[in-house]
């Protein structure tokens, strides 16, 4: 069996947003299949900020991208033929085989999806690595107490979403933050959030010290830029910060000129005692994932964790659908429908 | 009995260094001793850099010193008079009353010191508030593993001394940064640090390198400023930075303009999974001040960890003395010796 696979390529590291001319789109035969290898066909890929540092080629916590290459990404796939154990025509399974229509992969490098348990497109949303990344560094780092505020930013994104309804399970107060009325609507009416922020108001700063009366004990930061500022001066001594993305500045092409924030910000680490905590959620995948599969799914179960996706439909709308994910256009768990779904 | 005190008070909110005319020399007659109460001759006035945050009104972890209140500090002093159990006259105490030669305190805000066990003087270094900020924020915070590499600045101050030293007796190499070569030699010789680097040194980045072939598992972050920004490049995935101090910036008047660090900062917390960690002792003392009493103690008496004091006579001395330990001209723990030494 010939499979053709289209693929989307990096043609050139962008400067600042990635722009159609950083992309290039190929047509290749897939190769033959080896033992332990199956041919996949991809029915979602997820589009995720990290992606944005893969393009580049500073140093960071994963190699870059390399020119040429396809982009990587998570999917789900069916299974079109197989060689290995395990695996027949027809499974769903989680892989990582990146922008493309189909590929092969090594059997072991994906995992078989059960579509009775849960739609299998939240294998790449609240129970993938979004979601994960919300359990680990909230519980992890965070670790809210009862009664604590909680506040955290791209909160209608899956990670986002994710912490502040789990920050609630916990007891704690769950204050969002998002970028207009719909999504702040979305906030309080879909995810329950206590209190929802808008960004893009006026009133932003104020409007944040109304909804964290008591300070804030818990900041889950995943944007940087003037959120991250404002949030920083509502801390409390003892606060916690985890620290799992900046997309607020991943576009970013150097060191912006203007006032060095760096010594007031380790002033305030200094006297109200903070913890600043980067972390990948790889780390804990070990210790916490097994764990993280269980108790997700149960609480997706009950209703307790409520998720919203953004499918777009086609892999050539990748690229415009990745600049609106840095710039905040999605709303919800942005997807690609790569192919069609056969559970739906 | 009448006993008179001199005293220094604050006259004004330094801008930048401390100025004399920031300061103001009185004397007042002590009042009347009450039940629990003992009178004090100040024998030993520590000065350390967390009382430059004490003259401003600036929000931090304890609240400023008025204007025309006395300067605080921690004292060793001697008892004149008790009408406290377990106090005599002659006793020598542990105590905190500030910069003055007479005080009376409750006795129950002492401690009685032996001078058997160690020189007193100790109290107010390595035996005192300095070395348990050493012990608690390497040992709680930064958690040097074998092999390991520890950097410090100020390293010959009583703080990084004690760093340094506690992170060899855990098995890491040990990295001390100083002003000047009279202070390396003293890094490498008394303390026993594995290397030593002179951050005046034109080739300081350089050096800093060469110390840490490795890179950085834990810099113990006391200074800011320049160093600071320079060790932060060298810092290994994982790294821990305990953050008690930042004296570069102590006299700071304002937002220094310029690039601004602080996104490159975040964005080596996230890429690294650093963590930063501010900190002050008071918050470790329930759980770990008698356990770093007794190690600390037996350190010392067995000569496996080392001090070393600078000592200033007269209480006149203190606001000279005060501008040069903010600047680095002090070399080892530095005192004002405010009256006799019984012991000596």
């Amino acid at each position: 069996m010939t499979i053709q696979s289209t693929q989307i390529r990096l043609a050139a590291r962008p400067l600042g947003e990635p722009r159609d001319s950083d992309f290039q789109t190929t047509v290749r035969t897939l190769p033959q299949l080896r033992n332990g290898q199956v041919s996949l066909r991809t029915v979602y890929l997820s589009l995720d900020p990290y992606m944005r540092g893969r393009m580049s080629d500073a140093k960071s916590y994963a190699d870059p991208v390399e020119i040429g290459d396809v982009m990587v990404g998570g999917t789900v796939c069916e299974v079109i033929e197989s060689r290995a154990a395990g695996r027949q025509a027809g499974d769903l399974v989680l892989a990582y085989t990146g922008w493309q229509t189909h590929a092969v992969a090594d059997a072991r490098h994906t995992r078989r999806l059960d579509p009775r348990q849960a739609p299998v497109s939240t294998a790449l949303g609240v129970l993938g690595m979004p979601g994960f990344t919300a359990y680990a560094g909230l519980f992890e780092i965070g670790r809210p107490k009862p009664g604590e505020t909680v506040v955290v930013a791209a909160a209608t994104g899956p990670v986002g979403s994710a912490v502040g309804q789990l920050a609630r399970l916990r007891g704690a107060r769950a204050v969002g933050i998002a970028g207009g009325p719909r999504k702040c609507r979305a906030l309080r009416e879909v995810f329950g959030f206590d209190a929802a922020i808008d960004h893009r108001s006026p009133t932003f700063r104020e409007d944040l010290a109304a909804a964290s009366p008591d300070g804030v004990d818990v900041y889950f930061e995943n944007v940087g830029g003037p959120v991250a500022d404002a949030v920083t001066h509502r801390l409390n001594k003892f606060a916690r910060i985890p620290v799992c993305g900046l997309v607020a500045d991943y576009n970013a092409t150097g060191q912006p000129e203007g006032v060095d924030r760096l010594p007031g910000f380790l002033r305030r680490v200094l006297t109200l005692s903070l913890t600043v905590r980067g972390f990948i959620q790889d780390e804990f995948v070990p210790s916490l994932h097994d764990a993280f599969l269980h108790d997700m799914a149960g609480w997706v179960r009950e209703g307790s964790v409520r998720y919203r996706e953004d499918i777009v439909e086609g892999l050539e709308q990748a690229p415009e659908a990745f600049r609106g994910l840095l710039s905040g256009r999605n709303f919800g768990k942005l997807l690609v429908r790569v192919g069609e779904d056969p559970t739906r």
